[in-house]
């Protein structure tokens, strides 16, 4: 796959360089941290949050930093997690007297970077509270993974508490909304393509012309299994069947539901694929109350899409309804 | 190219479908027409704003229909012009005493269909008037143009004159906004890769593995040259070179500086090449007022992106800057 590139070991900071050149009012990289921050932080007034994981599944999560979100990003190279290092200078940062809420998805090599720069933080007196996402109901374990992998779902975990933490909530509130958003939220995802880490320059796996992978994770770990391409509806048919099953969400549940594109799925297409999705949805008996079509966790330019769905109760459709302001946008 | 799709005819109607399912309160799909029109558009205060061209181009123009933006959209098939008829009964569902707004990309189908559906609205009494947009400097006449091609600029003459109505502001005052708009904004796009139309079934160009084209139009039609590939600052160098020498904007100017993803560009490579466009605009001595990263107009799932000028003055810095709500949104 062809990309634009200069030297791939410059890819992820100048990917960094550029969000923060166009958001100079909010935002600024700190290039010894390999780091997205928010400027003007009210730290009196709010718990920090900080995401760290590899880069690669932009937007997540170096573009989703800002008021009402996240308060800094500390990515990795591409598909690799942040060095402990990074984690702890983050932490640092970002610490106010309201303490520092880590959100982490669910992969060995982001856990041990977390656990390790939460010690070190804890160790400069500072308070860290942990959510850890692990919404993809693909498999129980996987290549990276102890337990299910943590993938778009995340955004919502990001969305709740980044809301609640403009509103003044404490680090345990946080955690505890964080959490119930762990609970309420379960995501599938499946591939069309492969995608290739810049620094590769080779695709990570590859699929044969007729065949697709349902399950897939976001760094191309295996999924269920792989099949030859059905039509888009039967492919919605079975993640969306897979994951309403998994909680289970019920006749009369108020929802969200996401069609999440992998980075090279055209939104043309992840239009047709919502459609059908609501279809789904209500003929459960889901209320649909919010809806989201788009990018929000991809695998650089992989060719597939997820659906997630989280389960509503008046408290969360408000923060997930709140303002927010992050480097994606529209106008 | 694979995709998410059921019987290919079905493409955009199923997309069309979607689009409204996921926006309830503001959108509706008219089957009968394959228009998405804007719910209680406020006639009596307002000209009415409709956009028609081929499908394939998402977010435009189906989705970027919305209270500051479009009051309707009209598209044909994929890469396909609107039929006249559309054009007509799209403009009488949006005709109020106000009058209608015709923007059109150019190219010299939708501009038959527009002359046309023009027409027919003219002998119904409807007044109507027309802003034709075509911002890419790649080359003087097309495959399918005569005169320059209208592309990703486009955005900001919905943009503008969405405000502008919503402002009260007359048909006529609207085509003079437009037609500045237009006179001010320059665009050129290149590609890596081609895109396949999902009833053609096999991509419309193909580029060797080192090749990539400069100044491609956005249906595929040949740009200035196709050349080997060479690293992303070099292609952002040449691209910027040719927008901003054609009008030219000149040292001291404040701009709108746009990076738009032809569909299958990570929007990760998109902040990269936005980094060096801001820098080279800054030292051309260019002051960048604001900055859009994303997809704007795309060509199915091409890889490739181009680059967009816009010249402001402060009544268009602030019609820019006006609130809007259209479907592709992030929360």
């Amino acid at each position: 796959m062809k990309k634009f590139v200069n030297d791939p070991k410059d890819f992820v900071p100048e990917m960094l360089k550029g969000i923060a050149l166009a958001n100079p009012d909010t935002l600024q990289y700190i290039p010894e941290y390999n780091l997205i921050m928010r400027k003007g932080i009210p730290f009196a007034n709010k718990v920090s949050i900080m995401q760290g994981s590899g880069s690669g599944h932009e937007p997540a999560h170096v573009m989703t930093v800002g008021k009402g979100m996240l308060d800094a990003a500390c990515p990795g190279n591409v598909f690799a997690a942040p060095p402990a290092d990074y984690v702890y200078q983050t932490t640092k940062l970002v610490s106010g007297p309201m303490g520092v809420l880590h959100l982490l998805n669910n992969y060995t090599g982001d856990t041990m970077s977390f656990d390790m720069g939460q010690e070190l933080a804890e160790m400069d007196g500072i308070e860290v509270g942990r959510v850890v996402i692990n919404d993809d109901v693909a498999v129980k374990d996987s290549t990276w993974t102890v337990g299910r992998r943590g993938v778009a779902g995340n955004f919502f975990v990001m969305k709740a508490c980044g809301a609640a933490s403009e509103e003044g909530k404490t680090l345990q509130e946080l955690v505890s909304i964080g959490n119930h958003v762990v609970e309420v939220t379960r995501t599938m995802g499946m591939a069309l393509t492969g995608c290739t880490p810049p620094a590769k320059g080779s695709p990570i796996f590859t699929l044969a012309d007729d065949e697709m992978e349902m399950g897939i994770g976001i760094h191309g770990e295996p999924g269920r299994k792989r099949v030859k391409i059905e039509p888009a509806n039967k492919i919605v048919d079975e993640l969306f069947e897979a994951v309403a099953d998994d909680l289970p969400y019920q006749a009369g549940d108020e929802v969200a539901l996401m069609i999440n594109g992998m980075g090279g799925t055209p939104i043309s297409e992840l239009y047709l694929l919502y459609g059908h999705a609501h279809e789904i949805a209500e003929k459960r008996g889901l209320k649909i109350k919010r809806n989201y079509v788009g990018e929000y966790c991809t695998s650089l330019e992989m060719a597939g899409f997820s659906i997630t769905l989280v389960k509503l109760d008046p408290e969360l459709e408000r923060l997930l309804a709140a303002p927010a302001e992050i480097a994606i946008r529209v106008f």
